[in-house]
């Protein structure tokens, strides 16, 4: 019983969500989000997500953990803000001895809906069937997250191996 | 006699310079990068910067540090990269407890050279005069993290504290 721990990494909000594989069926063991004050000076930000990110992993125990590559940004400051949250989540995951798996958008969706093309509400509606869940997960931080575990656990199926 | 640590962050390459003001006369102390080997994992070359960057600090133990800001790039994917190192730095910065300075590449230059029209030749030259280095500082990573660490410097001494 293996678990994923995806990420959606962000300054103001991380979205996380922990995911099991039990045989060819995917449960939901967590999810939510890490967040930091606003108006709080950027490294003290960076600081908390790091501990917090820490305290998570050591609770749930994951193997591997997986997280959506950034590309283009409309906003180049929203990005590099993004990027430094990135920067130290990848830390706490490489510290923690985890394998990390990156997935662009296009493998998450294709991973999750079998289709590239698909859009938020699919991936969504996918997250919330393949885990057997009520309704889909909110916020859209810890849907995102799930979406990107999911897509691991499904990649390592596929391929027999971690990527 | 307190020591401000410069930094100009990169994934590759991070540019670290030490600068300890006596009276009004600055000195360099030590000036270099900090290298990751190219073709590793981002994760793995984040821990590595994050562990050099440690290992800095407690060498030289200084009371403050200082950043340069990132504003825009031509190339987003250059700034994703940047900025994930940038976070890493300020995350082992604020861990140490230093009080951490940010400024803009206008502020860099004005606090420098007292232009901020200045050039990168114009502020590396300064950069030596000020030091009282016989020669510019290489590479221009380092001989940036000299600047920023000059600028910071400079204004703490115009506004009588930490920024």
């Amino acid at each position: 019983m293996s678990t994923v721990l995806g990420l959606d990494p962000g300054t103001a909000t991380t979205g996380y969500g922990l995911v099991q594989a039990r045989g060819s069926q995917l449960h939901c063991i967590a999810y939510g989000t890490l967040n930091t004050p606003a108006k709080t000076p950027m490294p003290e930000r960076l600081a908390m997500l790091f501990a917090e990110l820490k305290t998570l992993i050591t609770q749930y125990q994951p193997e591997s953990a997986a997280v959506e590559q950034l590309f283009f940004y409309r906003n180049v400051t929203t990005a590099i803000s993004v990027a430094q949250a990135r920067g130290v989540v990848l830390l706490a995951l490489q510290q923690a001895g985890l394998s990390i798996g990156e997935y662009t958008p296009l493998q998450v969706k294709q991973g999750v809906v079998g289709y590239g093309g698909a859009d938020k509400k699919q991936v969504q509606q996918m997250v919330k069937v393949l885990l057997g869940l009520n309704e889909i997960p909110k916020p859209d931080d810890a849907a995102d997250a799930l979406a990107v575990a999911i897509c691991h656990s499904h990649s390592r199926e596929s391929y027999g191996g971690l990527v």
